[in-house]
């Protein structure tokens, strides 16, 4: 199977752009991705489009045409959901159809609109995400379960809510100078742990923010790259998707994430690399504890080891893993529908050497996606790498 | 690319279920499957699962995973949705993972639950297939916008009532004998023109009904077959699909569905067959004029020549090609995010003679499916052959 090139990135700003629907966003997103390609909306053969809460948000279902409508497409176009790793896996689908030879050139991201309905309205979206029957009916919400892994954690391996918040405080300082973030604005560690409580252990900087956003990118197979003189230097070369039980009861361990084990794993295989390959990581860090769940599965660390990673500068802009150079979900922001598209718009930035961050990794060659759903019952990594 | 062959399907009853989650109803159906396949979950390497309002009627998205814990499936595992094309999509995303050599084994198919909430509530939900700015807000709901669609057929090519009325008469007669059916009963063209309004020249037998039920399917590779011992006799040996504008404002025509004919020449060309060569066809009849403009859509008649089609007895149980042989969309019932899966459950069984209704086409070496979303913004074809 050939590379599959990412031939153009797109993003909006994220953060409130209550006043402009996702159909909006997503041309906007769409339009900067035809540009930075050069390549015509006419050329694209399929549209694998990710959002987890239209329905919510918008009473928009069926979104896959209006996409396609909207980014000026015609072409079959369908939504993939699967919570906030929605648009990692309509980027893992677009890939697949490249690599087999069912389509030279396809337009992959999503969208996702938060901010216009009340933070009551999108948490119980969110929820929507968790198992209705035997958690969202028992009360439980992303915070909540996110929180009861962040717990299991520390009685598992140990840490503390100061470790949590040098994650956060990182990931602030990534996104001073991003423009396309939420948040561009440096905390310290005692901003997090004052910050007001949400759930133990998480204070408001441990979670991520309600954003609208969208992000596209356009994705090339290697003849079309030649045929139209395009000439891409970042291509897709691993990805993975792994599932868990959708509820956090039914599985043996809520410490640790077996779907992002997968999901790597398999994205390693493919790629034929491994851990110790990766130069730079955007992963889920939807709270600060996703963050090192996450470092942690990958295997970038042994259990119980990354909770002190940020805190020993091994994963800040200057440390021999930079995560989340974006600023993460985090500082930029997570439109859940969009984050993983907008892993992939990002790390393909840091990776050319045209994002804000770029010089902090001018030699990275390989990059690494985690994008997670719900409390990682699903998860899709993609493996970027530079090429000559 | 091999032939990707249907090992087994299965289907729960259509109808109301509302004491049963939609997750009950696809183990159930899975389970079929698996058994009809004589292959065991375990064997399967990544579901595509179709389901539509299940935000609305169950609060639950995210539903690949939870679906696939429900099947006994440890695997990737991703909701598609394309409204009421939503398993028909997942069915073409299943066929090209198992084409392209990605995966051996793929479990397909999807489900819905529409009978637990309210009619009102249920109409709002299928309403967001349509478009939420230009449709939706302007009063427009699904038997509205495909009277709509009647009205200008009629307009340009002429058509009664009456004509449709046999359309309804014809799907509900096929599905008298078919247990699987939501409606196993007889009707005249005199309660089909009785029948209290619901939107000009809709009666109620015009419009399929609010549906419970899950389908599912399993594909497998030529190789996977053999090596397994199967003798599967049904392949899927074509899938296209289209889109179009979300809103019927903005289409050229709304008699003429493009979408359907971009799914259909892709789905011929694909399976290197023509209309001529098909044997017998389910498509999407959601309201009557629908089979009208699906069956000229996919060139079995030419535009303004299906109206009369039924009346004719040319696609009933005993015509040149049967229509809906499993009662359709009207009288086998419409759980939208099932139906798609459905239609590749009874086509299969057609083909392989032990369909209740598989008499009549004995000789039948060729089926179509045909499975739209909304007013056809979206849709899904696919061709299944008899392989010796």
């Amino acid at each position: 199977m050939s590379d599959v090139y990412v031939a153009g990135v797109g993003m909006t700003p994220f953060g409130s752009s209550s006043e402009r629907t996702a159909r909006d966003l997503f041309a906007q997103a769409a339009a900067k991705a035809f540009a930075d390609a050069s390549v015509a909306p006419d050329a694209v053969e399929e549209l694998f489009y990710g959002n987890y809460m239209g329905e919510f948000a918008e009473t928009q279902g069926h979104q896959g045409p209006l996409m396609a409508e909207a980014a000026g497409v015609s072409a079959p176009a369908t939504r993939v959901e699967s919570a906030c790793a929605s648009s990692g896996a309509a980027v893992r689908y677009g890939v697949n159809h490249v690599r087999s030879g069912q389509a030279d050139v396809v337009l992959v991201g999503g969208a996702e609109r938060m901010t216009n309905i009340s933070t009551a309205e999108g948490t119980r979206a969110l929820s929507a995400a968790a198992d209705a029957l035997w958690e969202i009916s028992a009360g439980v919400t992303f915070p909540g379960a996110y929180s009861l892994m962040a717990n299991s954690y520390f009685e598992q391996f140990g840490g503390t809510r100061e470790d949590l918040a040098h994650i956060a405080v990182k990931n602030h300082a990534n996104a001073v100078e991003n423009d396309l973030a939420q948040f561009q604005r440096a905390i310290d560690v005692e901003d997090v742990l004052t910050a007001p409580d949400i759930s133990s252990p998480f204070g408001l900087y441990d979670c991520s923010p309600m954003s609208d956003g969208a992000s596209a990118a356009v994705l090339v197979s290697e003849a079309f790259a030649e045929r139209a003189g395009l000439d891409p230097s970042v291509a897709i070369t691993g990805v993975g998707q792994g599932s868990d039980s959708l509820a956090l009861q039914d599985r043996d361990s809520i410490s640790e994430t077996p779907a992002a084990v997968e999901a790597g794993r398999k994205a390693y295989e493919d790629a034929g690399i491994g851990p110790e390959d990766v130069d730079v990581a955007e992963v889920h860090d939807c709270f600060t504890i996703a963050e090192v769940i996450a470092l942690e599965s990958l295997g970038f660390y042994e259990p119980g080891e990354a909770i002190s990673a940020a805190r020993h500068g091994e994963t800040t802009i200057d440390g021999e893993l930079p995560v989340n150079l974006s600023g993460g979900l985090k500082a930029k922001g997570h439109p859940v529908g969009a984050t993983g598209g907008a892993q992939i718009s990002e790390l393909t930035k840091l990776l050319r050497g045209d994002h804000v961050n770029s010089d902090a990794v001018e030699d990275a060659t390989v990059g690494l996606t985690h994008n997670a759903g719900g409390t990682v019952a699903s998860c899709v990594v993609h493996v970027l790498e530079v090429r000559e």
